[in-house]
This record gives structure tokens, C-alpha cells and sequence, in this order.
């Protein structure tokens, strides 16, 4: 029975959790409720805080109790406003997890209310300095991951960086959409993996209807990395953060000619902002990764976790007989 | 015993080898005896014959026989001196590989040749035209690979194309260094592995002495996919080909400025010329891919292919003891 296969590393152990699967805490769509099933089902559950919005922060976690679960917050974001750390912490969470700047204002917060940190990175160099600072958990983010992210890609990341912080725990992140993903993932090294897109295209997501259906027509070789949709929102993201979606008319239009878009920025700002209440993903952005050609329809978030691991199971057992010593 | 461990898979059977591991045919580098060498560990060598050169083809052929090999060039340019096709099939090859550009000129006389026909893709749509044309097998080419190549990431691309082209035998290319990464590629459903950096760095390789030695210091973080050495050499790639290698002098003046590249452009092709010549690795271009980190030593391209073979082995056994269904 899939139910009865659970995979052990130490990233299970470290965070008493069933099996090696983390959901991203991809902001607005990682609410209380995807969170809560990932976690129910055996894996944890990221809460996405994203940019950080107190209200929401505290209404999502409301769902999330019993079992274990994370909260993930946009580093340089959080920055702005540290207090929403303190609301975090107060929740109960097993870990913290911190994306996409320095960690130093926060490490010694975390380490004081003993709670584990969860640090993802995009480079070597970012790795041996979240270790240096105290990470616990290490998430290697290659470029091919949904939002936003950098240029190394994952499969060669992952043995670098479990070679680099070696004994920590490395956490595979960016293309991992089913079971034979993740068993790759185990493959190079990593304690476990972390995914995003896979997660957008489920019941219990907070995604947009149309854009759930979207993710399952859509093509992986019509990703792309961008500034374009960071520019139009003004959110401040840092060098090198680009981030991961479907081409679409907006990237089509902008991508590569910033200059040009400066120009009319106030217009197309509102012609964004109007499209993405209407849930119209032909300009407003579908953020998602490469791996969303295996992303074939849109379970219960627990029974993708069983599928996944009961996946991996099986890519494992028909290899071991396939490797021979005569 | 290492020696004594073999992986089976379609791939194995097809190729008539011992181990799904194929030589990338790296222009320049991927020599007769470089290719020799890994047909006689049990691989496939594939002799690098590039952009065309018949004295080097005549010359290097004349390493390869009694096992398997295969011979790869450049698409675009074997279209400008298709002669050399009927030079390759003579000496007998068990496949001829293609890479970057329209195999329909090519395709009927490699089967008449009853030659396998390997291609070199990147994307999902080129899989399917080449398996539509008549592709016996499939690399899927990720962007982590040295040398040319497109964006997508080895990871997610693998399974995309197992799924797209089943029963066609896929091989993951790019960013695979070492047993982990084979082993990676197995649980994606690859049939093997076609690797290049990991093969510069051996004792056959043609590589400069000063490349291989700069190669064990280099940092995968320092990479770059760049069109800057194809412009200085006056090469035509197509779109949307680029260029992976360390990041240089060279690449840090030019990226990113081909206008201001244009002005000086015979100044700075002679510049670069000299430094090719004279194995100056800060301007002459140095062609790895993110894999780069985990090469660490210069082994007899033999040894490396048991190497390979023993650490997929290894890690294979070590996680099938971790998957329990109690
Ligand atoms: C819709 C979406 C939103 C995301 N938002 C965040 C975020 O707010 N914070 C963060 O750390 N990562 C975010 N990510 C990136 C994920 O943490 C993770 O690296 C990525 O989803 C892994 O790649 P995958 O999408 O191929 O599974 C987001 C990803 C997606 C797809
Ligand atoms: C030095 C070098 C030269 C290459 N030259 C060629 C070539 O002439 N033709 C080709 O099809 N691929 C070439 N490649 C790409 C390889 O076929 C292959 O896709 C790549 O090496 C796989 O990624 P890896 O370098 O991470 O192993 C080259 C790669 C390198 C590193």
C-alpha cells in the first residue's frame, strides 16, 4: 500500500516528519489550508508569508496545529518589517524558512525561540555562507524553479552543495514535479526535496482556477526568467532575482526592453493590475517552473505526497535490479 | 570488485555497450584516443568531430575499432560540407550523433548506412520533430552543459522527453560529474548519460594541460552562457545557441556589449587568437559547464567510467535501504 511507504533521511528525522517532501512556501498561494494537507499527509507545510501582510499571516495560521509545519518569509522583504517574525515565532512553528537575502538580522531570533532555520540559496558561495551563519536545513534552488530565483541549475547544484556544507541536510528545489524527480533528488545527495509548481496545481492551492487550468496546458519550454513582471508590480527585487514564469503577452511585450516599458510603466501598470483581478493570465503572471509538463492534473495535495513518494518507491526498486555485479 | 558492476538499460542493449556512458563528441577535445579510451572501459566514445575537419577525422578515426564508437558533428555546419558524413560512415561507426540544428539532410543516409542515428536536443519540441525524423536515441541536452546549448535544465527536462518520446531511449546530458548524477538520471527514467566537462578533466582528453589544471580550481558559480567567443571567432550560430564557459577576462569586458565589441572586433579577435595559442585561460574561453565543481582529479578516462559506475551502484543500494513499507 503507497499509505504504508514512507522514505526516512536525516531531514526527516530533524524535522519528525513522515516523508522528505516540503512544500514551497510560494507567497500567497502556500495559504493556511495547502499547508495544513501537506503537512497531514506526512511531508511539511510551508506557510508562503512572501512579502509580508500581518492580517493574512494570522488568519492562515489559524489552520496550521498538530502536525509539524514551517512559515517562509522573502528575506529582504522581511527586512522592512521585522515584527512579523515575532507573530511567526509565536505560532509554534518547527522552522523558519528565509529566501532571498542576508539572514544575520534574524538567525540569533530564530535560534532563541528554538526553531529550526531553513535557509534557501542559489549559489556555493550562498551556502557555505548560510552554514557559516547557522542554517540548519539548506535548500538548493536551481534555475528551473517557478518564481523567483537565479541562473545555477539544479542537478549539478545539488551534489556541490551537499559536498560544500556536508553534514547538513540539502534540500533539492527547482523541476521536481513527481516521484522520479524526487528519487533524483535522493540520488544526488540531497535529504529531501522542496516543490512549488507541482503544489500551485492542487485542490487545496490558493492558485486562480484559470490559472490552475492554465498550468495544465502549458508547455515547459515556455518559461522564462524575467524582471518584467517585478518592474510593473515595483517590488525591489535585488540583483541577480529574476523571476520564473509562462511567456505570455506582458513578457512578450517587455522582456529584454525596459527602457521602452519605463516609458509607459503607469499604464501598464494598471492594465497589469486590471488583468490580474480578472484572472487573466495572458497578461497577469503564471508563475511556474520547468517542470510543469509532468503537471498532468490537480489532486489533493495529500494524495500527490503519497504519489510522489510511492513514485520514487518504484524508480528506485526497478534500478536496484537493474545494477548488477556478476 | 568495481570492475565487475554493470548497469543495463535500453540503451546498453541498443549501443551494444557495457554502461549507459557516453562520451559528448567535444570539438577538439573528444579525440580518437579520448574516445578510444571510453569504448574500451565499456562506454560509448563519440569522437568530437565539431565543425568539420577532414584531416583531423581521417587522422583520429584511425584509433576507433574493434569496440563501439560513434562519431558527432555540428549540425548547421556539417550542412556546409556534407562529404565529411560519407568519411564518418565509412570507418564503420555503430551510431553518428547530432547536435544543434535540421538532422533531414542527414537522416536517410545514416540508415542506409544502417548506422543508429543519435540527436542532440533541448527543448520539447525539437524532441519530437527528431523522433518524428527518425531519432533511434535522444539526448536531452540541459542548460548546466559546457559548451553550446539553450536554456532548459537537465531535471525537469529528462522526464518531459522519457514521457514525449516513449519507447525512444533518452540520455541526460548536462551537469553530470559524477555517480550521483548518473544515478540522477536513471531515476528520471534516462536510459544513460552523455557527459563532456567531466571528461575534459581526464588524462586522455586533448584538452590543454593549463584548461584541465584550471578546471580542478574553477567554481561552478563562475559559469555563463554567452554568444561573446562565437562572435570573436567569427562563428555563425544559430539562434537560440550560446555558449557555456568559465567567466574571463574576456567574457566580463564583452557580455552583454556586442555593439562595442563590433568597434574593436579585429583587435580583439587577434587578442584572442594569441591567448588560444598561447593557453592563456584568462581571454581564450575555457568550456565547462556547472558540473565543474565536482571535478576534482584527472583520472584515465577508464578509470572514471568504473568510478561512475560504482558511485550510481552505491548510491542505489544506499537508498533502496532507506524506502521502508513496514
Ligand atoms: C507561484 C510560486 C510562488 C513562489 N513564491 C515564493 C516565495 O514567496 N518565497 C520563496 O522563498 N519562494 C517562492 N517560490 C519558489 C519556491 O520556494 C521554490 O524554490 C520553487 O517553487 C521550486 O521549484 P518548482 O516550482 O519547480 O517546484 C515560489 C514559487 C512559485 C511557483
Ligand atoms: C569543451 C566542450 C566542447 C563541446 N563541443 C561540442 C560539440 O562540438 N558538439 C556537440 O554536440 N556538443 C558539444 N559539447 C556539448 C556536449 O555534447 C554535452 O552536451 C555537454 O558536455 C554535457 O554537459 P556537461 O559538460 O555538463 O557534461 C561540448 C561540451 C564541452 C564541455
Amino acid at each position: 500500500m503507497p499509505g504504508e511507504t514512507s522514505i526516512q533521511t536525516s531531514l526527516t528525522q530533524l524535522l519528525d516528519i513522515k516523508h522528505p517532501i516540503l512544500l514551497a512556501p510560494m507567497a500567497g498561494i502556500a495559504d493556511g489550508e495547502l499547508a495544513a494537507a501537506v503537512s497531514a499527509a506526512g511531508g511539511l507545510g510551508i506557510l508562503g508569508g512572501g512579502y509580508g501582510d500581518r492580517d493574512w499571516l494570522e488568519a492562515e495560521l489559524a489552520h496550521l496545529s498538530g502536525k509539524p509545519f514551517a512559515i517562509g518569509f522573502i528575506t529582504w522583504s522581511l527586512a522592512n518589517q521585522p515584527a512579523l517574525l515575532d507573530v511567526a515565532l509565536a505560532a509554534g512553528p518547527h522552522a523558519i524558512m528565509l529566501s532571498f537575502g542576508d539572514l544575520a538580522p534574524f538567525v540569533e531570533k530564530i535560534k532563541a525561540a528554538d526553531c529550526l532555520l531553513i535557509a534557501q540559496v542559489q549559489t556555493l558561495a550562498q551556502a557555505r555562507q548560510v552554514a557559516d551563519q547557522g542554517a540548519d536545513v539548506i535548500v538548493a534552488q536551481g534555475t528551473e524553479a517557478g518564481g523567483h530565483g537565479a541562473s545555477r541549475a539544479t542537478l549539478p547544484l545539488v551534489p556541490a552543495l551537499v559536498d560544500a556544507v556536508d553534514p547538513l541536510p540539502v534540500v533539492a528545489a527547482g523541476g521536481i514535479s513527481d516521484g522520479r524527480g524526487l528519487a533524483a533528488a535522493l540520488m544526488l545527495g540531497a535529504a529531501g526535496v522542496l516543490m512549488g509548481s507541482r503544489f500551485y496545481v492542487t485542490e487545496e492551492s490558493g492558485a486562480h482556477p484559470v490559472a490552475k487550468a492554465a498550468a495544465l496546458a502549458a508547455d515547459g519550454d515556455r518559461t522564462l526568467r524575467s524582471s518584467v513582471f517585478d518592474e510593473l508590480r515595483g517590488l525591489d527585487w535585488p540583483q541577480p532575482y529574476t523571476l520564473r514564469s509562462l511567456r505570455n503577452d506582458m513578457t512578450e511585450n517587455w522582456h529584454g526592453n525596459r527602457e521602452a516599458l519605463e516609458a509607459v510603466l503607469p499604464a501598464e501598470r494598471a492594465r497589469l493590475q486590471a488583468a490580474i483581478e480578472a484572472g487573466d493570465f495572458r497578461l497577469a503572471p503564471l508563475i511556474l517552473g520547468e517542470g510543469v509538463d509532468l503537471i498532468t492534473d490537480s489532486p489533493p495535495a495529500g494524495v500527490l505526497v503519497e504519489r510522489l513518494v510511492a513514485g520514487a518507491r518504484a524508480q528506485l526498486e526497478r534500478h536496484a535490479g537493474r545494477v548488477a555485479s556478476p
